[in-house]
């Protein structure tokens, strides 16, 4: 909106909230939009940020039926819709297509390795088949498309009850109370800064890359070392709790980013300290504002 | 109908034809709907078998977009309507959602090597999430369902421009047109008879299994072999032009049917040779009612 452009917010609001944009209402480029893309939508755009979906693992198991239509019926929808108005489309895909990668780190060619009928599929395979809607598009109707597959991103305005690891781990920090780590921790991430995620989904929307590009930060953790780093970082002197692992979890995950690089001139630049000390602070604030 | 069951067929005629159920036509226990599943269905019903989806790969191929249209919103739209009349829905999905397999022969705990983007995609993809879809209605709100993983299947009826390689070798070969191998013809697969399947999925339907289950033929051939045998079998004194590989072409393909066995006590028992004769046979027949 600095920029000029106009922006159409549209959300159902199942894990988003409108405190997020709350900044922009009022703003003579901006418009919110309650509206579930599993139904048709008819507006006018130049672009589609295709981003609607439940994407904690809580948040996507918590209906996987509603998680499968939106990644389906509602990943048709923004596609008729980029159709009708010859609209570019950039899909918010994911690592999770991936799976638990047999290849390390994961690069765009990789084909994946996922459970169709497991607890992660209703995430895992919607997103895998929203790839493939893109494509048909793409080769049989001409809609520009582009598809971004995110690796995990964090940052402010995450919801309190996300249930993703980092909002997980502060906000049990902040409070004192021990870090929940799902299995031995041994397991990997790379977590990426969301302002980084942003560049990169906003140069990738201006390229002409049509083809799947990884977008995240190669700086790979164990989740155990990411707790004791986070449990640092707060200050906190509570312990680690060991639970149950999760199924299926992903046992290493790590872009492989020569693409964005070599294509779209992007990488990562927030050091991991930095961005996770504006995610404590938002979370202080926002743990004070509850009280 | 024999048994005195009711039966309604749900049929758009994409690459179905009414020819194949004619002789029963008129009789009391049968009725024929002209009908999209992309769109819903309202009708009552114990018993879906929902086995529409274009199959072959000329066919799938195309129109992508419509291929998952029907896997998706079609399946859908099954599940919706088993939940409301408290059906049990078998899904005909396929040896491709194991794709080019890495684990050889495959079984149903092989999670698969599928190209999300690939041209096989819109079929491979749009099977896989159909499957997850099941398992989605299953746990969350208690429909029955059950999966069959069906590997290649031929027999009489087939249409003739259906593109698979039983029906275009064995037309080749009774009009004296070389066989078309793509590629080096090394690739396997193994080949079920139509009447052995049909038992396996009346036997699946009725039983208590509600995970996947593969329903092939274990005898594995390559293409090459094939070609030979069919050349052979119709007495055809014809050449093999070898054409370019097809992309992503499975190079192995031969089900492990362990499961089926113990838990349906099936197996398909018709030899490939007296499948292949009475497809011959109806061949020969559509050659001389079309001229
Ligand atoms: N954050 C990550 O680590 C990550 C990683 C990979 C992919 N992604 C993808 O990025 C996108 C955004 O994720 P996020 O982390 O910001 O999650 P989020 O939960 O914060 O945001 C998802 C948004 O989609 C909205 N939504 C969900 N279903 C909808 C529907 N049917 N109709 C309209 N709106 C709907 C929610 O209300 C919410 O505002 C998602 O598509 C997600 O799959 C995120
Ligand atoms: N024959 C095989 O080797 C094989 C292997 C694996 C799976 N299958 C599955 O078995 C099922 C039947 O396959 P087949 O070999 O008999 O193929 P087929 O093409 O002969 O039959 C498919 C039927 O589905 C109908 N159909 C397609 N789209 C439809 C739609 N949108 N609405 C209503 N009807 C629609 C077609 O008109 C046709 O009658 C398919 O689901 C296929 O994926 C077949
Ligand atoms: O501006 C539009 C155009 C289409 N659609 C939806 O997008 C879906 C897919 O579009 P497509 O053009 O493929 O569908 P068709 O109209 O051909 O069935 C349709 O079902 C519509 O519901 C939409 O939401 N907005
Ligand atoms: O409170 C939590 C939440 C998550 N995890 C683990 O942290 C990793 C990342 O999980 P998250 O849900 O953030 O995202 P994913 O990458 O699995 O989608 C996984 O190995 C989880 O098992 C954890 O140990 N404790
Ligand atoms: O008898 C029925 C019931 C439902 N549906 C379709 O099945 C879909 C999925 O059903 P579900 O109950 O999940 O959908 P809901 O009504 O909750 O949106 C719906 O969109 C309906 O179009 C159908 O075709 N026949
Ligand atoms: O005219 C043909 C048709 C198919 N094939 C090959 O035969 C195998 C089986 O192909 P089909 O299309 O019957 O089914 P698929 O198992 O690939 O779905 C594949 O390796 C094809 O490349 C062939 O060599 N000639």
């Amino acid at each position: 909106m600095m920029d000029g452009h106009e922006v159409t917010v549209v959300d159902n609001f199942f894990t988003g909230r409108k405190r997020n944009v709350e900044h922009w209402i009022g703003h003579e480029n901006f418009e919110l939009i309650n509206h579930d893309v599993v139904e048709p939508l008819y507006i006018e755009v130049d672009q589609i940020y295709h981003l609607a979906s439940p994407a904690s693992p809580p948040n996507y198991m918590y209906n996987p039926i509603k998680t499968l239509k939106t990644n389906t019926i509602g990943t048709l929808n923004m596609l008729g819709l980029a159709k009708r108005v010859g609209a570019r489309l950039l899909l918010a895909s994911t690592s999770e297509v991936y799976g638990d990668p047999e290849v390390h780190p994961q690069n765009e060619d990789y084909w994946g390795h996922v459970n169709p009928i497991g607890p992660r599929a209703c995430y895992d395979e919607g997103k895998r088949v929203a790839e493939t809607m893109c494509y048909a598009y793409m080769k049989q109707e001409g809609v520009e498309v582009r598809v971004a597959r995110i690796f995990n991103t964090f940052g402010p305005r995450m919801h309190m009850n996300d249930g993703r690891v980092v909002s997980n781990f502060i906000l049990q920090a902040l409070q004192g109370e021990p870090l929940t780590v799902y299995g031995s921790g041994s397991q990997t991430r790379a977590f990426q800064y969301v302002s980084d995620l942003v560049n990169g989904l906003v140069a990738l929307m201006n390229s002409n890359v049509s083809s799947p590009v990884n977008l995240g930060n190669p700086e790979e953790h164990t989740i155990l070392e990411f707790a004791r780093l986070i449990k640092h970082l707060v200050g906190s002197g509570g312990e680690i709790n060991f639970l149950s692992e999760a199924q299926d979890d992903p046992q290493r995950r790590k872009p492989d980013i020569r693409k964005a690089k070599l294509l779209l001139g992007w990488e990562p630049v927030v050091p991991l300290e930095e961005g996770l000390n504006k995610t404590i602070h938002y979370f202080r604030k926002e743990l004070e504002y509850q009280a």
